[in-house]
């Protein structure tokens, strides 16, 4: 009945150490991650019950990537496998000016052979109460983007939470589909709104502003325009360069408006994942908090993820916690 | 005018350290290979001048391919790139009774979207000699069979040497046409043939057997019916077990048979690329000694190559007349 | 209905790479392991339903070892923590003439802090059907022999089928309990005896020699002394050295004597858990074969457990068959 | 004459590489230390003659702990060996925000089960000039606070200096002795005191703020509780978070009050043993330096030590001195 | 004709992992580097056309050397070969108030035994049009200096463009000559002068301080003494510590003073050859742009390579001119 | 008054992990070695007191060396500095047919500055009551040899035994002496002959073979020209290939000739000092054991180096000893 749904491609990410280019390596380290992936990794470490579907290869990376899901105890049952390969990612790690850069291997991957038939999704939605999904998965191919409606239909009409990250990425939507007609019609299946000035843009066809008062207009107008949707939260990242961030928050639940603390993160261990760390927060936080300390929550979460290696947030809700109450100086835990 | 031509797919491997399972490992070594390049890599390091004609990806990726086809100081001129990924191939290596396993992701790489008009054969093979080619590339894309083919015609029409390592391999072969039916077509532009019995019995629509009667009598059969052929090398392995093989070669040069002695691989480090090497001895050998000398030297080549890690056979024409030559006992070079 | 139960100490192995000393290195690798677990694990790899009960540290050591447990789908839901630390072992691999070695760290751990309140074995045994200990176990401490008599008690109570590796290990039973003793007390609750003339001997109180002879007729009086045993199955192990042991088996299930081929691993990467393989290919196996092949699929797996790294083997049940299927050159999966 | 002794537990320090988790690891970093050891190594790479008395485990991890302290040129000679295991201790790197984790295995230890009959303290001391300790030691078990407490007693009938460093550890303190009072028992045996207002307030049972007016008043009230010491040094540690602290120090000698300025450590590598490297600092200095200089020597050292990886300061005099001289730019050294 | 030609020592630089030092090592990496050499690099890395000579081991070392040359696509073919060795340097790298350390073992390399009669320059410099040089080839041996001196006479024969970084480093100039009276006989065949305040007292003999005003009296005087001296432009480093820097560059150009902005480098990967990265950006820059995009083009460029492990510059024109742009978040390239 | 003194040059081992090529590399591993040295730290493993004379450097490699040293509890006290840089080689380990091959790095390095003047024998050898010394370094320099024949002839003068391991190696000797002259005059000073008929027909001027009877002609004839030779002990290796070799010895005290059993070597770890193993079982078994089991003893640890990973032998007198017992194959050590 309390189980949460993420639904998106899982990657491997292959990165040669710390700031090395492939050009200088011969060895790399390997994750596996995808930003659905990340948040119910992220939920499940917080100790939440998530269920991830997806399609990955029938074959020993396959294995291996079922393996690494079971690590963190998430549920796996409704994976569905194919002849296809595992979708991968090329990544190097940037420093300070120097931005990170990534290639995909992904266009022909298992995932994207996916088709709204094999999935069951009355069975794999048998005990969810909340469904998280982002605009990367409508953006891959006409099967992902059927087979994640399929999905939201049945989870609106069941009354479940349903949390939409609507990032738009230009690399991708090569497929036919017009990219804003497809987030809308997802958002009328949405209840909460992971998103900023951008996102709200795409979709509205507007041209807002980065301001605290636009926000609040664009988060008005995106709350007309989608009845379904009750709240809007937007993380904002400064970037110092690509070694130092600060990240705060604010948010819009149609009726206040509130902003967190910024979050200092002098040296980034690894930026990846870190929205998607913020969502799970979200997600976690509303499940247990009021609006406002759930957004909080969900800055520390993010903030926090920024000094774990890999896809995905380690963090738990004691230390994620702990950061809340003001436990930033980071002195030893024995 | 003396420059050898290879064609075929550059793919990245990508392997755990040692006899490591993905499912036990977090970080991989990473080579770049091929069975085409890998025997091109190979006559440039005994110290032929090879152009390697092929099609790899536009990102970072394929730039360090690229970047490690001129440690070798191979000519990659006449290499094209493409918007798709870089094929890859995932290696676990196994030991004793234990088979190594390779999942590959190669189907839709850049190679496999290659097309003849993408080639300019006349330019490419200005300076060529001779011309190899393996059964892997006709298997893999209507596009990559048409390539070849146009290319083959073009060194045969220049009268060029061209070797042919007509391996036939099941996994390929998806695309429409049969296996048989365009390696016999492709055999009948090619002068030199590298493949044991179940190869010719495969071009040939015959069962003969193992005995080096039979293989004579395969080999008049095969002169018969591609007259372009001139001589037959055979590569035959002895696998003890994964850890242990034999090697040793046989030739049927129209007049003479002969065999080699055996080698004793008795601790294999990396038996990827191990045939490619023998091809490789062999097309070097051709060019500077007689079919025998020229048999053996493959075969001493081949040997060795189960000593370097990786794909590419690093041996020197010193160390590979060094073996030759029965200083097998590997003391010291000081 | 048919869950296979193992009971015993999760330990931490850490052991230098390849051959070196801990004195020469700074870098370790490790695993987690532990005799009963091994056997677990491999189970779970054949396919086999299995729930493994411990107790484990409850730090961030205990929970990577328990998300290293759930990689394998293992049942974790009866494993117990405890303040105290996990047990490690340190590992000097040997090669050729020198031997490995060993060191402990597993006296005041948090399995030895084990009491048969801890483990509430009428639900942990609810879904059993096979309960498998060995030796180690009740030499640790008074209460890991009383937890375990405990759960075997109720096993045969149950009527499950009970298989004992009673291993006799002399850095152990210093808590004062008569080695002897103690496993006579538990093989009155097993059926299936694993080990050979030493481990007869040593419970029986005879002194009989290695020969086929001799094993049958101390199989014999095994089976009058303790008449719950209903076969006795005995792993041998010729060692030439280090890197280089031979393995074949036998076996007497009241009726007749078998024996099996020599497996031959002439390059052994880990012999760790080598023969709790074996004793999980024969659980196994005696699950889904007769006596004699199910012999022969634990010598297979004992044999290939040799090429694994770590503790645990991987041999999926295709490939201890493709050993059995005689397939044991180790040429290539594709 | 001029030996100067420390005495404490040996532990071997186990580490995941960079910021990663024991959970996402399969290889580790090991070290050797412990507060007292610290100190000692740190003051023999100052040039210093250092005695360090310790109990290791008497396998090849004790050999090992053994060979590293030769690497530093320390006299091992009264070091004593014992059937139990070296303590261990796992470390997970933190950053920003997030704390770094240790995970203690020492309650057992081969150090936890030294007796006062175990060292003979006459021949230890005999060329002792400085026995530095701090409260770790005492608050393992009865055994090291006594054997300890009989060093001290001795030290103080010699003449010898004598540093404390109580540090007072919430977790140790479990066998039954008040730490308070058994702290209180051997400040009076000492004669510098190492240590802050948390301390001081600690043995006082006082309540001082962290003003400097208050330190002083604590210094000189701690004085006279204790007539013995003679002076009071306290390092003062900002931390920004776990990746960026400054450090600066203050005294009271009886005389005069004085700090230092402030080290910006922007970007640390290890923070473990800096603390120890502080005493080290001071010891070292107040051999040959005045107080306020010994100081400045100490703080400088303290923030050298959080560029080097693991327990021990590497830091020479010269590079000590070369910080004192205001070369804090990093510039090469050729 | 438009062939950009460096001229220096290829030297193998070794150092441990991150900050450790080789007292606390077992394994290293290694890079091939060298003033002159990391310009023409990253020069060839901007998409220059750019030819190395120097003198190099004739063993497997100097095989891996040419090698590494060749993945960057430089004209190789003037390098002549030596029977010794070739040098090393050993680097040992700081962090915040700690230098890194460098130790060199190249007085008898193969370099040193550079004499002018073994470069034929003629043929070297035939598709010249730039020659840069460095104040360290001329310090090492009378032969180098003397080489080099053949080669710049050539080049103003040419009337090619000859650059200068004549740094003055103490540690060189020990085989007799004044390194004063080699560094004005070199500048007297230069046009392009890169250095700042000391550099330019060191061969003018003067005492200039550091404000923009003196740096433009120096310049001027500069330009009197040596007239065929164009340009001077002067990169100016402000540590803050070991691990933070910040670049900016000056530059008087016989008309007109400019100066850049800061880049803040708040994170250093890797500072050696970021001087040379600027060297080498001006290069480029002047053969493309005006003389102040010049100067900020080679700052950007000497800023990025602090973000590169190695010796040398990988950044594309792309990726500087990028950063002149205002593109210094760090955001992803995808 | 027990003191065994071994001089020569400590060389810094520098190589790609396992089979790797330098050009497949970028990390090495390292370790400290040179043929004396070798000796002494596997003496010292044995229970020794060695001191090891020698030149090192004076730069942090030189600190790293000595501190390589401590571990081993060697007498460094006789070691002297030099500002030149110590000795380095580069090795690239070979396999089966493919040998090991190895560059040097040495001719101006600290070692090689050595001159009679710069060690003080007297004192070096106050203790001292056997000397070893090889062909390595006579063969060095000038000074070298003058060094080693001034520290020898103190040992004879002092009666001390004088083990001599007259390997010639044909890339050294550039310095003007004749090796062979050189030889018979160190020789001269030497009670223990360490080699077989290659050796001692070098030093005679004689063609023996090597058959038993020749290899006792051989000896006699050694024994009547250099008349302070007492005993001739003879390590004779069979290479099967660089992976598998046997060893055996045999020896001519005399009185009578003895030879001992082949121990095979299966599977090489590492193949450097393996002779130094043997002449340190030789010199460690002549001061306990009779002249039989000296030799036996030798050989074991011969053979027992060959798994150990560097150039030291690791073996303890008790390991050595159950090799001899017969245990060779490789059981655990719990």
């Amino acid at each position: 009945m309390s189980q949460i749904i993420t639904f998106g491609e899982v990657l491997m990410r292959l990165s040669p150490f710390g700031n090395k280019k492939f050009i200088q390596a011969n060895t790399l380290e390997f994750y596996f991650g995808g930003t659905e992936l990340n948040v119910g990794l992220s939920i499940a470490n917080f100790g939440g019950n998530v269920k991830h579907i997806t399609c990955i290869s029938d074959d020993f990376i396959g294995d291996t990537a079922i393996s690494y899901l079971n690590k963190f105890d998430l549920d796996t049952t409704a994976i569905v496998r194919s002849g296809r390969p595992l979708g991968v990612y090329f990544l190097e790690v940037g420093a300070v000016m120097r931005p990170s850069s990534i290639s995909y291997n992904r266009s022909h991957s298992a995932f994207s052979s996916i088709q709204p038939e094999m999935v069951d999704w009355e069975s794999a939605l048998a005990d969810g109460s909340w469904f998280h999904w982002t605009g990367i998965t409508p953006g891959l191919t006409q099967g992902s983007f059927d087979t994640l409606k399929e999905g939201l239909k049945l989870a609106k009409k069941k009354g479940m939470q349903v949390s939409a990250d609507p990032t738009y990425r230009s690399g991708l939507w090569k497929y036919g589909v017009n990219a804003k007609d497809a987030l809308v019609e997802l958002l009328h299946c949405s209840t909460i709104f992971i998103g900023g000035i951008n996102e709200m843009n795409e979709v509205l066809g507007t041209e807002y502003g980065y301001t605290n008062e636009e926000f609040i207009e664009a988060s008005k107008l995106l709350m007309e325009t989608f009845p379904s949707i009750e709240k809007v939260f937007d993380k904002i990242r400064t970037s110092i360069n690509a070694s130092w961030h600060k990240i705060r928050a604010r948010m819009w639940n149609g009726e206040e408006f509130r902003e967190t603390q910024d979050f200092d993160i002098t040296h980034i261990v690894d930026r990846i994942g870190t929205g998607d760390a913020f969502a799970a927060g979200l997600i976690y936080g509303l499940q247990h908090f009021d609006d406002y300390k759930s957004m909080d929550y969900a800055s520390a979460a993010c903030a926090l993820k920024h000094t774990y290696e890999g896809d995905v947030n380690y963090a738990t809700i004691d230390e994620v916690t702990r950061i809340l109450d003001g436990n930033v100086s980071g002195r030893f835990n024995r």
